[in-house]
């Protein structure tokens, strides 16, 4: 139980696509991650996600529907089974807060070189 | 499923202590206050509780150890079973995101004037 300062996690790393945990509560794990390109389309069959933009400006695309562009401030939920793949700007590094299960893997179904198996955390 | 900008959810209410729902994922609500004053002692026997400061300074007194001041950018989990009492100085109104099960009521085991029995969603 410690205050958790999102400026000094997001300080103490680089690496893009590489979601860590800085807190735990109700079996939910909230995760900051720098991205940066595109990732892999995806979906988590049981797993709600919730992405909170804090820096720059995201995209998530969607197989059956419109794009959502998230800006800082603003927060979008992917509900569970839904396929789908965020992206920036080329060059724009972009920083998330994302909520998700304890157990959620940031790739869902899908095994990629992107995928993350054990999650740091700050 | 739309894009939730917290800025425009705060500007649409005004009272204090009567958080509103934007947002549930995995059986988890989020819900924005804005509070201003003293708030009751309470615990949530079984619900873990998460405090993030958009604006405005939080302190959360606990009876057995220091209390914890909140800025904004700053987050933290009141675990279950703490007693604690949100606090702001007298005159100072805070805007908070909280996390915590959907079906938790913020004065967790007290009933008081200030219980909120049914969340307004926005």
């Amino acid at each position: 139980m410690s205050v958790i300062n999102l400026e000094d996690k997001f300080s103490r790393f680089n690496d893009h696509w590489s979601p860590k945990v800085v807190a735990e509560l109700n079996g939910q794990a909230v995760k900051l991650a720098k991205v940066m390109g595109t990732f892999v389309w995806h979906d988590h069959a049981e797993e709600d996600e919730l992405f909170h933009v804090v820096r720059g400006t995201l995209t998530i695309d969607f197989e059956d529907r419109d794009p959502v562009v998230l800006h800082p401030g603003e927060l979008y939920v992917v509900p569970r089974g839904i396929r789908h793949r965020p992206r920036t700007a080329p060059d724009e590094e972009v920083w998330l807060l994302l909520l998700e299960p304890i157990a959620t893997r940031h790739t869902g179904d899908v095994d990629s070189p992107m995928t993350v198996r054990n999650y740091e955390r700050l």
